[in-house]
C-alpha cells in the first residue's frame, strides 16, 4: 500500500519527508560516497552531523549551557537504572511518583539501588488520574524526585510540573518529548527514548543539569556513567550513529514546523479533536480524567468488545494501522504524536463514526 | 561521487546490495505501508524479521541451540562490564590475556568487577605478536577467559582458538564475526559489536552457552541481565529494531555470497594480495609478525610519514576513504572487512604501487 496511518504507540511513525530524505542519502550522503551508517563517528562528516542534531535540539527545547545534552544507548529502560547509579550521590533515598506501568517499571528498578518511597500513587484509581501534588508524600533528604510525565500506555498526562524544592526534578519524557513547550531549567535530568517523538530506537537522549554529573557510584558501568559519556561528547564508544543522524533530521523538520509551540498547538488540536470525538459517541469510552487525558496516546474502548477485531480489520483495511490497545489495558489505543498528521486524526475519527453507525 | 571504497574500521562499509534494499524498503516495508523503523518490535511483521535474522546468524556461524542469541545494545563497550557482571558468579577472578588497545579496555572495566590476572601480555612487543598458549599463566578457578581474536586496531589476530579447559572461553569477535568459520561450540560467550561485520552501531550480538545465564551479580542493571535478555528474546524493552533489520539484511547478503567458507576464502585473498604488496614493496611496511596478521584490518605506513598527508589526499581523490591509521599507531590503516569487495583492495594497490613510484 502507500505510506498507512500507523497509530503504534513505538517505534512510530516518523515524519514522510524525513524517510525521504534518509532514502534518498541511503548510498551516498552529500557526495561522500558513504552511507551515514558507515561513517566513522570521528569524521568530520558525522561529528557535523551529530553537532548540528544536538544543537538543533537545545534550540528547538531551550536547553541553556547548564545542561549536557547525551545522546546514549539502551533505551528509557536502561535509564531506569543509570538515573539511580548516578544521582544517588551520598544519599541513600529517592521519590517516585506512581501514575501508570511505566513508573511502575522505573520504581522496580530503582529498588535494587535506593531506599524508595512512592510518594504518590494513582493506582487505586486505576490510574486514571494523577494526585494533586499538596498530597504527595515527598522527603527533603531525597536525592531526586522521579516521575512519568506521559504513561504511554494508561494515556494519562500531567497537566503541571511538580514543585521539587531543592530536589532535583527527573522525568520520563519519552512520550511527550518536544510535543509541546517545556521549560528543561524546572528540571534536573530528562530523559527520552526515541522511538516516539525522536526518532528510531536504539537511541536515548538524556539532558542533565552539569552540577549533577560527576556523582556516580563506584561500580556503575563505565556506559552508564554520565559523566564519561559528557566529557566525551557522547562518543566514549561508537554511538548509535545512523539513529541519531535520523534525530536530527527529526528535529530539523521539528523547526521547519514551527518547533514545540506549533507542535503544542497542532497536538492540543489534534487531542481535542479525537477526545471531543469519544466523549459525544455513546459507542467509545475513554476513562480518563479529562484533566490528565494525554495528548499523545488515547486509548479508548467499544461499546461492546466482541466488536474488537471486526473494528481492527476495518481499520486495517483503511490503511489505520496498529490501533490495538496495551495488552494490559485492552480496547484500542490511538498513539497521536508529532508526526501523526492531523489528516490522520480526521480519517480516523471518520472510521470510528462510520463504525459506530453501522454496528453501534 | 558514486559510491566509494570505504576502508574504515568501523562503523564501516556495508554491502551496495544491502545499502540498496534498505533504500527502497525505507518508505513501505513489503506493502505494508510503514518503514521497518515505525514498526512495533511486537507486531507479526517484525518478530519475523528478528526471528528470520537470528536464524540466519545461526546458520551461517553454525550456532547450536545449547547457546541464546542476543541482539543487545550498548556496543561492545558495554559488554565489557556486562561479562564480569554475568559471568562471574560465585567466583571473583577471571583470566584476560593481553594483546591490543581493545583488550585493555576491557581488562580495565573488568577490574572494577574482579579480581583480574593478566594471563599472558604482548605488550612488550608493542603487540606485534600474540604469545603461545603455552605460556599464558591461566588459573584453574577464573570464572573465564577472556581474550580479543583480532585487535582492530593493531591489526593482530589469532590463528588458533586458545583452549581454556572446563574455563568457560569468552570473545570480543566485533571485528572478526563472520569472517571465516569459526568453532562456536569452543566458546562460553562471543560478542560482537555489529559496525564491522554486521551492520550499523546501536547493536551488539551476545552468543551464550545456556548454562552460562542466570548467574548475575543482584546489582546488574536488569538491561545488562542476560538472563533477562534470553527471557524476553532480547525483547525485554523496545530493541534498535533498524538495526536488527540492517543486520538481517547483511546476514541473508552472506548467504548469497556462500556463507563464511566463502567469505573466509575471499577475505584471505583480499588480506594476502595486500600483505604480500606491502612485503614486496620497500616504500611500506606492516609491524606485525606475519603468523598474526589481520585479516580485517591492515596498519602500514609509508617509508616517509611526512608523505601521509599527500598519500591520503591522493587516496581520497580516488574515492579510497578512511585510510588513516588510528591516532595511537599512525601511519595507514585499511579495514577490509566483508563488505569491502576484492575490486576495492585491487584499486587500493594499484594506487598505493602508483604513489610508491612517484613519490617513494
Amino acid at each position: 500500500m502507500s505510506r498507512a496511518f500507523n497509530f503504534c504507540a513505538g517505534p512510530a511513525t516518523l515524519p514522510e519527508a524525513v524517510l525521504k530524505q534518509a532514502q534518498s542519502e541511503m548510498l551516498d550522503w552529500r557526495g561522500t560516497g558513504m552511507s551515514v551508517m558507515e561513517m566513522s563517528h570521528r569524521s568530520d562528516e558525522f561529528v557535523n552531523i551529530a553537532e548540528t542534531a544536538e544543537q538543533d535540539l537545545r534550540e528547538l527545547a531551550g536547553i541553556s549551557d547548564d545542561y549536557a545534552v547525551l545522546f546514549m544507548q539502551g533505551g528509557a529502560s536502561s535509564q531506569f537504572a543509570t538515573i539511580p547509579l548516578n544521582l544517588l550521590g551520598d544519599k541513600t533515598s529517592a521519590d517516585y511518583v506512581n501514575t501508570g506501568i511505566w513508573s511502575k517499571k522505573a520504581i522496580a528498578e530503582a529498588k535494587r539501588y535506593a531506599d524508595v518511597n512512592v510518594a504518590a500513587s494513582s493506582e487505586d484509581t486505576g490510574f486514571t488520574t494523577i494526585p494533586e501534588q499538596s498530597v504527595w508524600n515527598t522527603r527533603a533528604d531525597a536525592a531526586y524526585l522521579h516521575y512519568t510525565p506521559n504513561e504511554t500506555i494508561g494515556g494519562l498526562e500531567y497537566d503541571f510540573i511538580p514543585d521539587s524544592g531543592d530536589v532535583p526534578l527527573v522525568a520520563d519524557m519519552s512520550s511527550t518529548m518536544l510535543s509541546r513547550p517545556v521549560d528543561v531549567n524546572k528540571f534536573g535530568l530528562i530523559y527520552a527514548g526515541a522511538q516516539k517523538n525522536i526518532g528510531p530506537s536504539g537511541l536515548v537522549v538524556v539532558i542533565i543539569r552539569k552540577d549533577l554529573l560527576g556523582k556516580a557510584r563506584q561500580q556503575t558501568p563505565t556506559m552508564m556513567n554520565y559523566q564519561v559519556i559528557a566529557d566525551n561528547g557522547s562518543m566514549y564508544n561508537t554511538p548509535a550513529t545512523y539513529s541519531w543522524y535520523l534525530a536530527g533530521l527529526v528535529f530539523k523538520w521539528l523547526k521547519e514546523q514551527g518547533g514545540v509551540q506549533a507542535m503544542g498547538e497542532i497536538n492540543a488540536r489534534k487531542a481535542r479533536k479525537l477526545y471531543d470525538f469519544i466523549d459525544g459517541n455513546d459507542f467509545y469510552a475513554n476513562p480518563i480524567d479529562p484533566r490528565f487525558r494525554s495528548w499523545m496516546n488515547v486509548p479508548f474502548t467499544l461499546a461492546d468488545d466482541a466488536l474488537n477485531s471486526e473494528f481492527l480489520k476495518g481499520a486495517d483495511a483503511r490503511g489505520l494501522l496498529n490501533l490495538k490497545g496495551h495488552r494490559s489495558v485492552g480496547g484500542m489505543r490511538a498513539s497521536i504524536y508529532n508526526a501523526m498528521p492531523e489528516e490522520g486524526v480526521d480519517a480516523l475519527i471518520d472510521y470510528m463514526a462510520e463504525f459506530a453507525k453501522e454496528r453501534g
